[in-house]
């Protein structure tokens, strides 16, 4: 069997690489660095994601809008952390044609300034509140650091929701709900991940606070999926986004956001890939299941008929299915589709066709199995679930193994993965121990986090729990 | 019935204005002209118009991919056409945060000048041709002229497909494909539309040859939605795009492109919408049949039983249906679904109940039949399918009675529409017919357009037909 170059145990950012190009997600050869061009099989994967993420959006009564790209400097400076935190990001735009614009125009790095000038003209009474809305669009981030496909990129496919309520507490509500669509998502993406409540200094510019959603990459390094922010009225009295309330008043908006990216993707690649290529969790798969005909040149006709007919009953209960009938040797048909992480292959082949029967394969385990023909559905149909179970279990337990509650540093410091620590709640504490520990501050738990021990650099009482990881 | 302000017949242009911001397509006030905020009916309406391309995209094998926003200046400058063409209406950008940035950068007006540099990348020998792509995303141009809503905008929602061939006479195939196209997909819309083969004056940048796509609007002005071009290897020659022939010679690609816009939507609000509102085509209507109970204290629950069961079965029929249950009167909630332009109303009141019928309200006929509730379905079905029929007939019946086939500008010059004239094949003649009729040329007819009479400016023998017409 063919591998990759780089093993994923032994060299992970290169392994992960080499499959991202081998796999045909992206092209990274596009003359601007960490803009990448999806190529046809990425951009279906992404879409089936953004998918999933649509229906949960739906679900929950977010209607789905689009706004402009562009953003006019002065409505994004109307927030003051928003631009100390944005600006140093953000690309300019300064001529159209030849002339130079009166005002500059900046490409959305996220959409608060874009929406929240309209959502002051939208909202008027409390009947129009909530106000739950969504868009999938292109963001932009000036990236200083070295890029990487999906994880690191300068264009950003981007999910942000955005929602005003009548008060702070409806304004948790929505919180509540976001932290379940999370849970709902991910694992349907078969991405166990933990949310952390980010620490005061590494919120999101503007927000009251932020919980973040880190998944672990099997280098160690945790990967933020997307977070969710509560802005209180932080956002609403600038934007002046203001609602009349039943008994007459004039109150301000409490707002959330949710947002999520193509780092998706990242980590889908990343937990789930092994040597031989992806492995992609079925829900999301463009091709869920690849039937590769066994052809001997006197029972072709038959088989290719099987083949076929086998393909109609999948289609026919919304199975992703497709027959590859090029004229290749099968094993290269095995290891092309195994590359592209197809959940699971078939082969049908003359013996096959004897014992009315058909082969069925899973790409994550590897394991053979030989099904009765006539109840080939049921059976595939299961075994879908049973790779999404297995894929979410495995990468489950890494993730368990990995996470480290710890008294002291000196047992924290030689373990990889995500080091919790009593925490004082003072900032030069936990970034003493983000130099001993060379990683970065991921923040609290959010359940589970009463700590009684004293906090091991300042020795007085800690009240919390404090994560520490490497990240990307 | 309340009606619009504007009346369609009296004031197109402010009736058009007026409806889409009724009808919650879009916001123009976002603070960028000519940049609309896509509002969640709007929205869902695009994307269903976009799901029809998909599908015809899909169908004939070209596959999806979506390539970075910006272009560096560089790749922009390699065709000299293309640059003259586009160049005074792109946007820069300069600066990343606080820096000029090294090379400028601008925003795709249409995406030649980024994909193609990657198609040299792509293509190296005749079996990976045709490479048959398209995208849908959003691409820029700087407009001088007033905007308008969907028709003339500044961030325009944009879909593109780029081929590339072995030679000029496989692109031509690929033009009969994309002309095959444009025919279902706009019947699906009820959308008749004429090809012009645009003067050498007027065609795309760069292009060999250029078709657009024209529909006539109630004002008698065209709009173009859409265009199909020949590159030859216009293109291919400086992007470098070759591949190696079966007999190992190196040959440039021949190249076609096929673009179309949100000017769609423009088209299906002006040609089908009323003074009551849109009247939006079965096929892409977000919501197809809204039910309406007509409430009675004493019958409440049996009618919104009723009700319900009709839109399950209406909901596992692929019909896209929805129960208005807002406490408001009936009436009131016609006229904000007529304003919507769904096509079929339900209404189920206690003296259907008793009949064992339903109540089915066209929104293009205003017509009403009472059927019976166990075959409302199938009813209901059909009446889509009449709607699209009526929708389409009635704008072919308009687009054929204001095309205007004539030997000389006099007898011309008092209609509204489109005006086909003799043509000598001179620039000059076809600019003083401009300048006389105070319209533009639109292009020869691609069919039926031989033509033996003589040019009605220089009397010389004209070979073919050539249309004018007011445009937008």
């Amino acid at each position: 069997m063919p591998e990759t170059k780089n093993k994923k145990d032994q060299d992970f950012n290169e392994w992960y690489n080499e499959i991202v190009e081998l796999s045909d997600l992206c092209d990274k050869r596009y003359p601007i660095k960490g803009m990448n061009v999806w190529r046809p099989y990425g951009w279906k994967l992404m879409n089936h994601v953004d998918q999933l993420i649509r229906e949960e959006m739906l679900n929950t009564f977010h209607d789905e809008v689009n706004f402009p790209l562009l953003i006019p400097e002065s409505s994004f400076k109307k927030e003051e952390e928003h631009i100390e935190g944005f600006g140093s990001e953000v690309y300019w735009i300064t001529h159209a044609g030849l002339n130079q614009l009166e005002e500059k125009w900046l490409l959305r790095p996220t959409s608060e300034t874009a929406m929240y000038p309209m959502f002051s003209l939208w909202i008027r009474s409390h009947a129009d509140l909530p106000l739950k809305t969504f868009q999938i669009v292109n963001t932009f981030r000036y990236e200083t650091k070295q890029t990487r496909a999906f994880i690191r990129v300068r264009e950003i496919h981007f999910f942000e929701a955005h929602t005003c309520h009548k008060n702070f507490d409806e304004a948790e509500k929505q919180i509540q709900e976001d932290k379940k669509i999370a849970n709902n998502l991910f694992k349907k993406l078969c991405l166990p991940f933990i949310f952390c409540k980010r620490p005061e200094w590494d919120k999101f510019a503007g927000a009251f606070y932020t919980i973040s959603i880190d998944v672990l990459m099997p280098s160690g390094k945790t990967l933020q999926l997307g977070s969710i922010h509560q802005y209180k009225d932080n956002f609403s009295k600038p934007y002046d986004i203001t609602y009349e309330s039943e008994d007459g008043k004039h109150n301000n908006c409490h707002q959330t956001t949710y947002g999520m990216s193509e780092r998706i993707l990242g980590a889908l690649v990343g937990i789930h890939g092994d040597n031989k290529g992806l492995i992609i969790p079925p829900k999301v798969a463009p091709v869920q299941v690849i039937i590769i005909p066994i052809i001997f040149k006197d029972k072709d006709k038959e088989i290719i008929d099987n083949c076929e007919s086998l393909l109609k009953q999948l289609i026919d209960n919304n199975i992703r299915a497709k027959i590859d009938k090029r004229d290749i040797t099968p094993g290269n048909k095995y290891y092309h589709w195994e590359l592209k992480g197809v959940p699971i292959r078939i082969e049908i082949g003359p013996k096959d066709l004897e014992k009315k029967q058909i082969v069925v394969v899973r790409r994550d385990t590897g394991e053979k199995t030989s099904i009765l023909y006539t109840s080939s559905i049921g059976y595939i149909i299961k075994e879908l679930d049973k790779i999404s179970e297995k894929l979410y279990d495995d990468a489950k337990i890494f993730l368990q193994k990995n996470i480290y509650r710890m008294k002291d540093i000196e047992s924290a410091s030689n373990k990889k993965g995500i080091i919790e620590l009593p925490w004082c709640g003072e900032e030069n504490c936990a970034q003493e121990i983000e130099n001993i520990l060379d990683g970065n501050t991921l923040g609290e738990p959010i359940e589970n986090n009463l700590c009684e021990h004293p906090c091991p650099i300042c020795n007085k009482k800690a009240t919390t729990w404090m994560r520490y990881a490497k990240s990307y």
